[in-house]
């Protein structure tokens, strides 16, 4: 029975969370982020939400370039540190020893182990309240096709999806893929 | 291994789709968006985008609110009626028989079958491409409360959570969540 809440509630749904990696005069770093979206189809535009507080803000918005990456379940726990850790306290990128390619446009680093990334360059920062909404232009898709179907849906059939569920928790969805019914 | 993908590609990832409904003059519609996201805690507010082309989009324009329902795997066909029909066609609403409350702030339209429903007042529409992106003040949330655990994560061993993996394909989450690790 739908009810009115608490005010000030609102609630954690189940998602894939993506790392945001970035670059700005040799410094590097990754944080994870629930609150992201595709919000254009043509051009192709992407946006995310990042706190003023984090460390990845300044380099964000020096560089003008980021790149969002969605890692496979077997590196899920590299989520759990994005989004555990700060850059102030650990350098997550070499303590991790996290394998980076480097993005063709702008330099910023990808995480090789990502089965899909964006590589994004600023196109517009828009104050929301406590995080700012970084609408980025996807300029370089980067994807292990074997993890895609052709109408570009992830392929199950082969892909370890790590949903996240709230707290530490992490669904693999490779193995329910079986129950899958429409 | 992660290789550059042709230009222009983007890749659909699992998601909860959302129904927008929305209300100008007596007038009503639902939609279905699968691109949506929180954009910050403190004030509580909430992102949509909506292409130019909807019909829902002079609704949200003209009267300054929508609303955000989440639907359980039961009505995930509202879900899909919601993203193939335009109100153009056919009223989505009450060819459906669908129960609606009206949110207790704007009168927008609040699909009673939500186990989460976020009613909004729009704070900035931001213009992105072939999509603007509605940023809403979340006035009122109304939910289920069994449907969530005291952290505000979905209950999965109550909730049938429809997570959509592409075209018409449904995954009832309850039913795999025996199968949750961390």
């Amino acid at each position: 029975m739908l009810q009115i809440a608490k005010e000030g509630t609102s609630c954690y749904l189940p998602n894939l969370v993506a790392v945001v990696t970035s670059q700005y005069e040799g410094e590097e770093n990754m944080m994870a982020a629930s609150w992201y979206s595709q919000v254009s189809a043509h051009p192709l535009r992407f946006g995310v939400a990042i706190s003023k507080e984090r460390y990845t803000y300044s380099l964000v918005k020096q560089s003008g370039a980021f790149a969002i990456n969605f890692l496979p379940y077997s590196h899920s726990h590299w989520i759990k540190i994005s989004g555990t850790i700060s850059k102030r306290d650990q350098d997550k990128l070499t303590s991790q020893s996290i394998d980076l390619i480097s993005g063709e446009k702008t330099g910023v680093p990808i995480l090789a182990q990502s089965f899909l990334a964006y590589e994004c360059r600023v196109h517009q920062m828009i104050p929301c309240g406590d995080h700012d909404w970084f609408v980025g232009d996807i300029i370089t898709t980067y994807w292990q096709p074997d993890c895609f179907n052709e109408y570009g849906s992830v392929n199950l059939n082969h892909l370890h999806y790590p949903l996240h569920l709230g707290g530490f928790h992490f669904l693999n969805l490779k193995q329910v893929n079986q129950l899958k019914s429409d």
